[in-house]
């Protein structure tokens, strides 16, 4: 009988820092500043607006700072709002095996218990390694069936990973980490049906508060089923229609699934990326102007359109998952940031006129992170490009240099007045920071700016 | 193309309270001075004193008062602990046709949302009629295939419950209801692998907060899927193997689920009450003596086995899924209350020897409330007893008198100091209250009380 929340358990509270290798912990780093360049990004985004006005007035001691912004929260209500600050723009992290978006609940959740619980760099990072093993290592053994039934599984996977992480830092025992893991078990939720609309991102913010409320009730004796992965009644067997029980443990301490995240260029739909590399690469090689487009041909991996296929997105959040918006949009404006997926850029008559001529074929001999595209101009020209691997995939991962940038961009984007530099800082020597909340502590804008903005 | 869930969201806004028939505006009543004993008797349970600890450091403005207790957290968190405390001794009421503990979130839910939103007891009772309207009916459409793959139904649909009854006290209009009906759909969630264990009343807690969460998230325009029900990446299709959409709105109006609505004589698995029903009769008719008992045999519904096949239980919360130690306590001390299911009387040397010659076999001709059993004594003699429907079922329901008898009995059970009269009447008059806050502020133990406790 396999005994696999057991065995996870154990394997969180035995492991020891040192026996992490030094480009996991390397790579902990640049999950956590393309992280908080993500969440300094949408920290001011009406969907944060809209979720703090609704929870403002039920939180508790405000210990929880949130990320690029003044206000504080208890840490449960902090973890939510840090998880869809830095999720909302579409620009996070991903496992691609799993497509789990692994950093956004397990590093919304340990940042708020910081403020609670005083523990150090190392000691984050350690958690946050483990939190993210916990939460990709279940997504593998429900991968791909539990995805495609419709479990938004950054959620669903994710409440693990911030009880595992949390409670590291709250130094659960192992009969604690596997309540632990039950209670999270229980609250496992999130349907990929709210993809497009504000409440997909509340799965994240649901996901690292619960993941974080598990660990809190497990501190306190608060029991659960000691089999919650694995039991017949259990989270893969109930939300999967198959599961391979053998990818949790298989391994444990000796691969890292850190190692297996990717950090993407555009903040839009993963499987669109290789779409807009092509259109970037031909409008930037052939000076195409979007007014003599006559039409933009994609050859696409089938999964674009089942997740992206959508001619008419009404605004910057459905434009994220419309393929056909992606490809005029870079084709116009030789660019695929944050602005192309504003609501203004979606409805911009250029863009609506462009987007209709975008004709998406799927392709079954094309890769998840390939695409060929041909743009044929009115006077019957025509350009093709096929890109093999994605910028920002595990063969063209994206450099740290690149994430840096990409964290001043988002910054700057979210009107944070932070000084970038000095997070960056602080994040590549995080190993070495006594104060673990100092973190979120950087993105506080300072009170004169608030004034000026 | 099926339109589900506005069609729900529709009509608990239009809903009028003069629409709603007598019998169920009766029946609502019922159902709360049951639950309202339920948390009585539950509220100092070690399961709520554990939870407790984990959430007091974290509420915010202490607006909801525990029932039964002191102690006032944010509402949010009030609903949590009022839900485990109604739920902890398994003696709620019971949607018969969907195993839903209608209820629980639902009452938990709105009895802290009256703490911080000014509303009648009309109007309470209208919303609470109305969130078991559309918990069960979403049960209906996903049972019984939801439920046997392993979800907690009570906490799976009770979201919905809790957030449509908070919708339509904070008076969202047809948009907002639908969003709160999208939000409840993706925070569904709740593993039957968690009974016997402290999480599953934690299921119930999760679930009448999350309700609430989604009407405050709603109410400021916070957006999700407005197919949130029926789409194929929806609650229905998602969470079950099979479901009948037209369940959910056929007859909105016209029936009433609050009609199938049961109480429990007694504490524990509702599949076993037949079974005690007969130990009982047995006993008592026949002045049985339980060391001259040699075998108990019983011919059982297939699903008593799958539930509460379990021969030796550690302690009370297994025993409530045990149907041996139901037959043993039934027969040997001629009660099946809350005190049968204490962990003393399940550890007593007479309780166990007496379980282990229980012996229950399935037999697909008995119906779900009923039960079969021979008690053999030792000197041969053989006594039998066929119960067709268990008391407390739809066909043989408690009384008015009845319900009050468990009321007094469970506030006596919990050391309540309230005055259970004065809690019966304000309840059978609770149309005519003028802030249902009254409610859970008459079972509040005085100042005195607790200090001579």
């Amino acid at each position: 009988m396999s005994d696999t929340t057991h065995e996870l358990a154990r394997f969180i509270v035995d492991s020891g820092w040192q026996e992490v290798p030094a480009n996991v912990r390397h790579e902990a780093k640049r999950a956590l500043l393309n992280w908080l360049g993500c969440a300094l990004g949408g920290c001011n985004d009406v969907t944060v607006d809209t979720a703090l006005a609704a929870l403002r007035d039920f939180s508790g001691a405000p210990h929880g700072q949130l990320i690029g912004r003044r206000e504080r929260l208890d840490i449960l209500n902090a973890a939510v709002i840090n998880a869809i600050s830095s999720n909302v723009l579409d620009f996070d992290d991903t496992h691609l095996s799993t497509v789990i978006h692994p950093t956004v609940p397990v590093a919304a959740a340990i940042v708020a218990l910081a403020d609670h619980t005083p523990f150090t760099g190392a000691q984050f990072l350690h958690a946050f390694i483990l939190g993210v093993e916990a939460e990709c290592r279940i997504g593998l053994a429900v991968t791909p069936e539990h995805y495609n039934v419709g479990w938004h599984i950054t959620a669903t996977c994710g409440v693990f990973g911030a009880a595992a992480a949390c409670g590291k830092l709250l130094k659960l025992n192992a009969q604690q980490m596997t309540w632990a893991l039950g209670i999270a078990a229980t609250q496992s939720s999130g349907l990929t049906e709210m993809l497009g609309s504000m409440a997909k991102t509340y799965n994240m913010g649901h996901a690292a508060r619960n993941g974080l409320m598990a660990a809190l009730l497990a501190r306190q004796g608060f029991t659960s089923s000691e089999r919650a992965l694995e039991a017949p009644r259990g989270f893969a067997h109930v939300l999967s229609p198959r599961c391979d029980l053998d990818s949790i443990t298989t391994g444990l301490g000796t691969t890292w699934e850190l190692t297996q995240n990717a950090y993407k260029p555009y903040p839009c739909g993963i499987v669109v990326h290789p779409i807009i590399d092509a259109c970037l690469e031909l409008r930037n090689k052939h000076g195409i102007v979007h007014d003599a487009i006559a039409s933009i041909d994609l050859r696409v991996h089938p999964l674009v359109l089942t997740l992206t296929g959508n001619p008419a997105p009404r605004n910057g959040l459905e434009a994220k998952l419309s393929v056909q918006h992606c490809a005029a949009a870079a084709c116009i404006f030789a660019a695929a940031g944050v602005k192309e997926f504003s609501d203004a850029c979606v409805n911009d008559p250029a863009t609506i006129a462009l987007r209709s001529r975008v004709r998406p074929v799927v392709d079954n001999a094309i890769g998840k992170d390939a695409a060929d595209v041909t743009v044929t101009l009115k006077d019957g020209t025509k350009h093709h490009c096929y890109v093999a691997h994605a910028s920002g995939s595990l063969e063209r991962p994206l450099s740290d240099d690149d994430i840096e940038s990409k964290f001043r961009a988002l910054a700057e984007w979210g009107f944070s007045t932070c000084n970038a530099y000095d997070v960056i800082e602080l994040i590549w020597s995080f190993d070495n920071i006594r104060d673990a909340a100092a973190l979120a502590r950087t993105t506080v804008p300072s009170a004169s700016a608030v004034a000026r903005g």
